[in-house]
């Protein structure tokens, strides 16, 4: 039996899109994901599912500290495939694009983004395809205090936007 | 210091609502949650997030087994209360409800629902006040395929829904 992959049912699930960034002290990296959620409340602890082929990955692994930007609705496409399409190994993400450093050393991206959620890890969960980062949250900034988050219904129907690869989903 | 919440940069993630039911063969439960959400592609794997208080959390943790059941944005108010703001224990939720039993055993809730995830729990996380399920999804079935997902944005600013206790943030 091929594997199915439940999509009729699973597309129902709501999701934000997210930059998630960090950097080793020497290279820093960002990717999109779309599955960034808080997990617990005292204290506040947020999670984040990251593709195992994913550069920025190595770099959460070996500092061990990430940081999450929901992306503004109007976030243009070409935004997000500079992130969410090309990889960090080869490829300056940050070129050109208003940047600075968090107080966790990841780094903040400064467009499109509304607001800066700084995590160090606490708990690695392996999954098959992905590694699921549980962080507890050590400081947060708004970068845009009335700008609407961009969804991942938004980004499909509206903006007619490819899922990248590497997604939670297809 | 007081522990920080950091409410003002994590309320920008962007969440659903969710039913999540499961039964140990004798009783069965369900709550509402808001982190649902796929974590990896193949095979198909759903987490969610459930609070160490709640009973619906018992009957997973003794039957391995829980179903999603993403709620549509016309959902009334008294059925979102009835699942979020009561308990299980001493209250039934199924009472003049509209359900049956899924594959897996757990509940389903046919009212209000675009459809069903029923998965087999594969990994337990433990957090400080939430325990995070990861599932095998085993089957789906959409149930209303036009219905719009319920946010919790929507929730908050066009409903005025106040927190359920036990929510992964304030």
């Amino acid at each position: 039996m091929a594997e199915e992959n439940f999509i009729d049912g699973l597309n129902k699930l709501t999701y934000g899109l997210f930059l998630v960034s960090s950097s080793d002290g020497e290279t820093k990296s960002a990717l999109v994901v779309n599955t960034a959620f808080q997990v617990t409340d005292q204290p506040a602890e947020i999670a984040i599912s990251v593709n195992k082929n994913s550069f920025t990955r190595s770099l959460i692994l070996k500092s061990g500290k990430f940081a999450v930007f929901p992306l503004e609705e109007q976030t243009p496409f070409v935004f997000i495939g500079r992130f969410g399409f090309r990889t960090g190994k080869t490829f300056n993400k940050f070129e050109n694009i208003q940047n600075s450093v968090g107080k966790n050393g990841s780094p903040l991206i400064l467009e499109h983004t509304l607001a800066s959620i700084e995590a160090t890890v606490c708990q690695t969960v392996d999954l098959p395809t992905h590694t699921l980062f549980i962080g507890q949250v050590t400081h947060t900034q708004v970068l845009n205090p009335d700008g609407k988050p961009l969804t991942y219904a938004y980004y499909q129907n509206v903006l007619k936007g490819k899922t990248p690869p590497g997604a939670t989903h297809p």
